[in-house]
């Protein structure tokens, strides 16, 4: 049995005028995420411009959602940022919300960083949050963090050294044979692929399912891709994940976060999903309708 | 005249058992950089270990600094964050502790952003902030920030937008036909090299000094280049600048806050410089042994 398992989406922050958290229309979203079928949503990641926020709205926002009745044991929260004080002061607060777990980037700033410096670091955190509730998920984008990131030998140092805290990872390098190899190299381990183009693979490799950007929009079709084949269901799964991958080809040819935000706006009409804070620029109406063409709409969310 | 002019250290953050900033000793180091020669010091910048530290420490810090007797006219901190709000509040406490500018990386953890985006975030920062007393310098170092940075038409469009508030940069690419064209191109703009390896060429290309990490350890004789320099005896200028050169030479052999922590130490016998925040590892005492012989101590601070 797992801590987490299945569909999650990495889930965009909806923002108000000022560029500040719109809290109501973020619970309305992840409620929404919920419905179309998510297991669970992980906030305050990549896709939520959660880099662009800072601790304090990120804590007042976190603790908001769960008192405005989001399931806390739904969420995985990003709490990784460059200064270990923070993500300590994160970390404790995502536990303190009742989330399931925490959703953690190594420290991105300095680069070339040795293998022993992201082993301290995760050690730091650990120990000075020393909460037995906290389930920490390591969280691999080396294309964002600039190279930083987590190779298979600090994996199994990190995993050895603190097994009840350290329970699975988000693997957003795109990088199927390595995703493929930490499942088999790690079971027990729970394995999210960064996309829903390798969920079926995942699980059937013994991975626990996806967190993904375009799950904001593909929550639907991916749940039946892993619904199918937990029921045995090999070529309904095998040709829903097609469709799933087609989808999701078709939303790679966009800029992420402005993209998302922009096919929100035209699936529900609310203005609001035009605020994206810089450097994010939004999408102009002219490229958001062409990419609303070439979106099957009865298949979104 | 310049807001600010000459050989500035990027200065290290000394830091206590628990890894938190040892304020006596950082305002110690500090005096010790002006008594060495420095015209001015960085604070909170690459080398300082800035983005280990959180909002909240960075801004304790500087305000104790400044209530210690730290001149806050020397003091250039460095306020750039992730996120806006973050830099927002940080540039704000800058400026109310009295320093004389402010040193802002880019967002840096969202990748192939537009110049729009980086462009908006400054427009943004500066909206926010709104105090006239501002001055920002943009810290341009794509090797650290993953490639975000400042290209030459968005350092022209944010001047012009901008030319209260906006004065000079520093660039820490390391390529100096870069930072000459730069100096040819906004003549009053302040640039600063980022390395004292390009102090002279800097000074006769019209740019107003360095700010740089090995200068923790190399003031004395940057110091003398620059003096030099302005008294126009160029022949003795450049002797020094190739001794400076060679230092910085032999410095660089070595990963920057590391090999400078361990130098201190020998120098101060003061064991705090042991301690540093992951993901920085500290040097091992063979290894600092190593550099401190190659080091020609008289020449040092």
């Amino acid at each position: 049995m797992t801590n987490l398992h299945g569909v999650f989406a990495a889930s965009l922050t909806p923002m108000d005028e000022n560029l500040n958290v719109d809290e109501a229309a973020f619970a309305a979203h992840l409620r929404r995420l919920l419905d179309a079928g998510c297991h669970g949503l992980a906030v305050f990641g990549t896709t939520g411009e959660a880099n662009s926020l800072s601790e304090k709205e990120k804590i007042s926002a976190l603790e908001n959602l769960v008192e405005s009745g989001v399931p806390g044991e739904k969420l995985l929260a990003g709490t990784g940022a460059c200064s270990l004080t923070e993500t300590v002061r994160l970390t404790r607060a995502a536990i303190e919300a009742g989330t399931a777990g925490v959703l953690v980037l190594p420290p991105f700033y300095y680069k070339d960083v040795p293998d022993e410096g992201i082993y301290r670091y995760f050690g730091e955190v650990i120990e000075r949050v020393s909460d037995e509730r906290m389930k920490l998920y390591l969280y691999h984008f080396p294309q964002m963090t600039g190279g930083v990131g987590f190779g298979l030998s600090l994996i199994e140092r990190l995993v050895e050294a603190y097994p009840d805290a350290i329970v699975g990872m988000k693997d957003s390098e795109g990088n199927w044979p390595r995703i493929e190899e930490i499942c088999r190299t790690f079971p027990g381990f729970e394995t999210f692929a960064g996309t829903e183009r390798f969920l079926l693979d995942t699980l059937e490799a013994g991975g626990v399912g996806c967190i993904s950007a375009t799950t904001n929009l593909t929550s639907r079709l991916s749940r039946e891709v892993h619904d199918f084949h937990e029921a045995g269901k090999t070529d309904e799964a095998r040709e829903r994940q097609k469709r799933l991958t087609e989808l999701r080809q078709t939303l790679e040819g966009f800029p992420a976060i402005p993209a998302l935000k922009a096919t929100m706006r035209r699936l529900t009409n609310e203005e609001g999903w035009r605020n994206i804070r810089p450097p994010i620029v939004g999408m102009d109406d002219v490229r958001a309708e062409e990419l609303f063409g070439r979106l099957p709409k009865g298949e979104l969310l």
